[in-house]
């Protein structure tokens, strides 16, 4: 069965996002900085219709994730466009244009029913209205022999980490201190999951520390 | 001039103590996790009057952190006993015994003005009641060309944070979810220091992150 893992910019004190989050600032107060590593690499700009860009350690682990993943998950938000006006349109169809940068089925948790919307370059969005666990059962499908992945937001991930569903995280964590934002480890409830710590990769902007769940 | 350093155990999502607290569990449920690494590790058990122990890249880090330093500052919870009954009697000698496992000056930040007390090891407890700063300038003389060390705990870490002091700081990463307890990173205002990552040092068992202050 295809592993459900994770993985997200995190600061070394745990925000996935700055404080005060807004329609001008959708990242929250120097949440950008989370992001900074990753806009150069090649394997981000391929899937974004951009040519070139660096290759490398982290560049290697970004492309090793994309390959691995045949589906993902996605909190309603996420798609929508996370703080933005339209953030509350339940039938927008997310801030992703006409090349979303997935290329592969993306499952979206919500409470709204909507039709698959599929585009030509393999991406497809789904609407699942019950629940989590159905999410990643047709997430699973999708994903054949491939890991299902979990694109965000931190509420999507923190769900999935209560219920004791990820089998691997990767945290890529960013020498910033936020001092306030998103924290992605919060509300996991009672009995939180053993973890492994299982690869370490670094460059001098990120240091991507990789774990897996134990059962 | 000597640098102010520190470096502490950190759950993965960023606790250095459980939650819940108290005598019969000092450092917090499931807190203990946090330090099982160190124990074994010869140049813990050599400041503790134990012999032998592990060797590798973990007591690598110790050893050089203990070399390097001259001079320890302390908060006075974690110099008297934690959440012990004695914690909140001023005059106690800390639960440190005879021989304490310092060997060298420690800085005690305190409102209780009380008499040096030295060891015939090394170790000296001096009370400070002006501040973090006048302990820091005390602990500099002392530590001559080495470093400060800050020893615990967290609030103690978290002042001198806040207040823009720390030239470096390393954190050793348990891959553990506490899911609560004291957050290491908390209450530091409003501008955050400006990180750079110097060093990564992994084992199986913990990940030693090195980050210094760029002001």
């Amino acid at each position: 069965m295809s592993r459900l893992r994770f993985d997200i910019s995190m600061s070394l004190d745990g925000y996935v996002a700055g404080p005060n989050a807004s329609v001008d600032v959708p990242l929250g107060e120097g949440g950008e900085q989370l992001h900074e590593w990753i806009f150069g690499l090649a394997s981000w700009r391929d899937p974004h219709g951009l040519e070139g860009g660096e290759t490398g350690p982290d560049d290697a682990v970004i492309q090793e994730s994309l390959e691995a993943t045949g589906a993902v998950l996605m909190g309603r938000k996420m798609f929508s466009g996370g703080q933005g006006p339209w953030a509350d349109d339940p039938n927008r169809d997310g801030w992703w244009g006409d090349d979303p940068p997935f290329r592969k089925p993306v499952f979206i948790l919500t409470h709204h029913a909507r039709e698959t919307v599929t585009y030509a370059n393999g991406t497809s969005f789904t609407f699942v209205t019950d629940g989590i666990e159905s999410a990643l059962e047709q997430a699973r499908e999708a994903a054949a022999e491939k890991d299902v992945s979990i694109g965000g937001g931190a509420d999507a991930a923190q769900q999935y980490l209560a219920a004791g569903l990820v089998d691997e995280l990767e945290l890529h964590v960013v020498p910033v201190l936020l001092g306030g934002g998103v924290r992605l480890f919060d509300r996991l409830g009672g009995s939180p999951p053993l973890l492994e710590l299982t690869r370490v990769v670094d460059s001098p902007t990120v240091t991507h520390l990789r774990y897996g769940a134990i059962r």
